[in-house]
């Protein structure tokens, strides 16, 4: 079978419902992922750092990837994240994936040990690849330093790019830190190497640099004005939108990201059971839910069409 | 069932052999284990940072603590690390190290996100030990900040103590900060919370504080003069003996701890296959192994009985 078509614009790292015993909750699952492709996204991110995916097992996250695709949700608009500390992990959930047809995985490093070497990485990245031995399958890196605390260097993206050219397809980058997603544009950006920004905050500049869109938290409850951007980036109005969206995303990161994230949606589809994170994550206390609400409410934010 | 006696002494956090392929050596594994419990470890804390352990599935490792109770390595000896990112992970390894029979389980916080508040962790463990659900579970805490990058505060062991009174059986404090280990020894070293220096080097101070002894990497080569050591604590050699064992602890962390342990087992049985370290590992140059032998042989160290 051939490669699917990569995904471009504007991705959510969708964060994941749970019950009230805390196991995953595939139904809300299933419908906020057709609710956000509806919106504006044209891919799903699932089980990134927004999803809890590590609080979760292999098993766990097969069962929900399998709901999504029997709930309607195309594989091709899917890139779950599938790096795992332990090697037979990532190898067992990225199989699963190319299996079912997904478009790319975002992978993580192992992420336990610190200071670990180029090769050690490379030799985990290869092991994986060469395991799962299907040509269909699209790696995008998952660069996120401030919580892995293990980077993904400029010389290791080259050496295994050299290797792996087609399916080393790109990278998301959340280090926060433009430069660093300039070097990797600059770096390897015109040879089919797709960089993705970790946040809206730099989708602008991402796309005027040759970037390919974002894999945003904030594409959780806020894809549709995202997306604009993202379609408009050439327009006159280009940076007033980028403004917009980016005093939205203040306002939600003014709380912990994850339990912002859940109580918007449960507030604005009056649905509280969607406050529930799996430890060692805890919801908002009322309070931060309450500014979190009332500041959105007073800008032009909405999620329109999300009420059950 | 009752509960097993508490393990005191020297406890090894046992390297894990792998094969060319990486896949967990069982037959080695139970071997040096074995090796281990003869030559004056009280305990074995499998799959612990020195282990490899978050480089491996929850089945690669229920398949090792299986192999090893079938090997004729009693479960009243095991210490297993079983502390996950995900709770559902924590939850499954736990539950079989306890049916097993295991004297104790050494127990991570989860440790991908970072900067999580007490409320979440303690939600973490309170959970597991309900789900578990079996009187017989002793779990030690593991704090090991420099690499978990999440550590355990005093005001969180104080809770899980009150709540849960002789399942929450003690700790291990690989913080490498003396003053902290002398906190949780004051605070609760008399109430059956049984506190394990990190290192050897802090072997002596701990016992002389009312501390139970130590789980140390280098117990994986040097078991014996550490045991000593525990068991005369108490003599006017005390301090020479001390001396003696840290100065061979110097010598194996010049280089990077976990491939020169297996070096140096590689060396001292004359078995290369030792040296595999998984991904994101590697394992030592030739010029750090030629240093670290020629050090440990320069020293008065050796490894009776080792070589097969």
């Amino acid at each position: 079978m051939a490669k699917a078509k990569r995904i471009e614009g504007v991705l959510s790292p969708v964060v994941t419902p749970f019950k009230r015993d805390y196991s995953p909750d595939a139904e809300r699952f299933v419908r906020h992922c057709r609710w956000l492709l509806k919106n504006g996204c044209a891919g799903l991110a699932v089980f990134g750092t927004n999803s809890e995916a590590n609080s979760m097992s292999v098993a766990e996250k097969r069962q929900l990837l399998e709901a999504l695709v029997a709930g309607g949700v195309p594989a091709a608009a899917l890139m779950p994240g599938t790096g795992h500390c332990a090697l037979s992990e990532s190898v067992e959930l990225t199989r699963a994936a190319v299996k079912l047809g997904c478009a790319g995985v975002l992978m993580l490093p192992p992420f336990y040990y610190k200071g670990v070497s180029d090769e050690g990485l490379y030799r985990n990245f290869a092991e994986i690849i060469e395991r799962v031995g299907d040509d269909r399958l699209q790696l995008y890196l998952y660069h996120i330093p401030p919580v892995s605390q293990v980077p993904i260097s400029l010389a290791l993206i080259e050496k295994l790019i050299a290797k792996y050219p087609g399916i080393v397809a790109g990278v998301k980058d959340s280090s926060g830190e433009w430069p660093n997603t300039k070097a990797m544009l600059d770096n390897f950006g015109k040879n089919g190497f797709d960089v993705f920004a970790g946040s809206e905050v730099f989708l602008l500049d991402n796309m005027r640099n040759g970037g390919k869109g974002c894999i945003t938290a904030t594409g959780n409850v806020n894809p549709g004005p995202i997306d604009k951007l993202y379609r408009g980036w050439r327009s006159p109005q280009a940076d007033r939108m980028q403004a917009e969206i980016s005093a939205t995303r203040k306002i939600v990161q003014k709380q912990p990201m994850i339990p912002a994230l859940k109580a918007t949606i449960a507030h604005f589809s009056n649905d509280p059971q969607w406050k529930t994170c799996r430890p060692p994550l805890v919801e908002l206390s009322s309070s931060q839910e309450e500014t979190l609400v009332r500041e959105l409410k007073a800008s032009s934010f909405s999620m329109p069409g999300l009420a059950a």
